[in-house]
């Protein structure tokens, strides 16, 4: 008897797929049936990731038919039609069928939204966020993006685009961001941009560039080794983002903030500051808790269970 | 046979009351039956604002016992209970259970939101948001407040507190405003602060205080005449309140922003910074429009009738 929902992940550098048995979920803590991963080599296009996936997703079916496939992606979805807008980081997705696709591969319903949107579900359904009904989802990682549970449902916005708490701006003053605005939660707070103001400040204190890789990693690293430059820039994107919190506290006043992504492993210098500023930012009447995500990797598969889960 | 619905509306310093036949909602252009408003003495607390509000109300019914009684307060409310958490300016009010009281006196069901998620609602459902279905609206006035309809009802947040858009932060190293945050819209962008800013760079520019009271009017009509301070106080407004609406657009991606209160009286100059502004901020992505409100005083009133609606 069919019993298999298929979750598909299409990140920017990695295509995953999952299987899970629909009656796990009525389990206190379900597991993967079978879970595969690939990386995707740099010149791959839509062709060759939505032939990938679905090698994948029959591989891990076997013979059987998948009770319905939930599908996260790495860019805008418009979720009405199952279209995927645009990637930016892979050709030819562009207005793209996905949902149409992967029904006719499977001879099954699916349903497709954007990254950001399908883990705030999956942190919300099965993560972080299970005992609250309204909550909003921050991954800051290479950018900072958004999803937004309202009464246990994605809220996605009038064109999807809703969630995008990286591109709202909370020092005008500050640095450009290559979105063309000056001081968004991305441009202070994401592990690239960190990483690019710790370089030049460093080459400017020093007078000569500094040695090897500088990563988001390595600014909390040497933040937490106490040395001022790395400790300054981690403060300040954690400001900002606190600030970006606080700002959506006092507008859409959410039970619970949960944030993911790379970043969030800074340590606890940087979310004592994210929790203080989001405290300070947000009117006295207003509450939440700011806490850490359930799942790192693995939140958009779970979402994209959740997205079908009242489908099977 | 009983027809009408009743709208309160508690004002800082105003109390007004209107009755409404429910035949008239069907109608392209409904009008009241019959309206009328007190101002309150400076001294009125919670007690006489009631009793003042239920005479008005009987006065207006005659002998007629409503179908429903609809509520706009001035200030935070828990709409589950129908409980006024506090009025910032007339004593009383605090944890008082307004619904409770107006369902006695007038043997009708009541219901009762702030004034800005009522006044939301009534753009909504009669004013100038007819025809979209998700809209923000902000009243830019004594202070600056907000209300959200997401498909077509209010988004009040977990604890009612949603929609504070004159509490979000845009300018962190801004001037200071009461609620202890610097730069938030409300600082920058309210009547009284603009005045107050325009008064103190007056009397630094001239060495001495100026004549005469200044009010957010004036600040907008001397703009208008080119008086440079005056134009860089109200420009400053329409580019905070500019900011705070490009971040509301992404976060959560409403169709429309309707802006009523009288600051949206400052004329073209104000309009089309406020527009410049918020469109710099939202992402390429991202569309709205950005349009008067319909009604003045009167849009809490009638979206006080959409709030009881569904009752009659």
């Amino acid at each position: 008897m069919a019993d298999l929902i298929l979750a598909l992940d299409f990140g920017g550098t990695k295509l995953t797929a999952a299987v899970l048995r629909a009656s796990a979920l009525r389990t206190e803590s379900p597991n993967w049936q079978a879970k595969q991963r690939v990386f995707t080599p740099s010149d791959a296009d839509a062709r060759y990731e939505l032939t990938t996936m679905i090698e994948l997703g029959h591989a891990l079916l076997g013979d059987e038919k998948p009770l319905a496939v939930g599908v996260s992606f790495g860019g805008p979805v418009n979720y009405a039609t199952g279209t995927v807008r645009l990637s930016h980081h892979v050709p030819g997705w562009r207005e793209f069928p996905l949902q149409e696709r992967l029904e006719a591969a499977f001879a099954a319903s699916a349903r497709v939204d954007n990254d950001a949107n399908v883990a705030a579900l999956g942190e919300w359904r099965l993560g972080a966020g299970q005992d609250v009904d309204t909550l909003f989802y921050i991954t800051v990682s290479t950018g900072v993006g958004g999803g937004l549970i309202l009464q246990g449902r994605p809220w996605r916005g009038y064109e999807g685009m809703a969630g995008e708490i990286g591109h709202t701006v909370v020092a005008p003053d500050g640095p450009m961001c290559l979105c063309g605005k000056r001081g968004c939660v991305e441009r202070l707070a994401s592990g690239p941009y960190m990483a690019h103001d710790y370089r030049t400040q460093l080459q400017a204190a020093q007078g000569r560039p500094p040695k090897g890789a500088i990563t988001g990693k390595s600014v909390a690293e040497a933040a937490a080794n106490g040395e001022p430059i790395a400790l300054g820039i981690l403060r300040r994107g954690a400001w900002a983002l606190g600030v970006g919190i606080g700002n959506v506290a006092n507008l859409i006043n959410p039970q619970r903030f949960v944030l993911g992504g790379g970043v969030t492993k800074a340590g606890v210098l940087w979310w004592d500051e994210v929790r203080r500023a989001a405290r300070e930012t947000a009117m006295a009447e207003v509450h939440f808790d700011v806490v850490p995500a359930r799942y790192a990797d693995d939140a958009p598969l779970w979402g994209a269970v959740a997205l079908v889960e009242e489908l099977v």
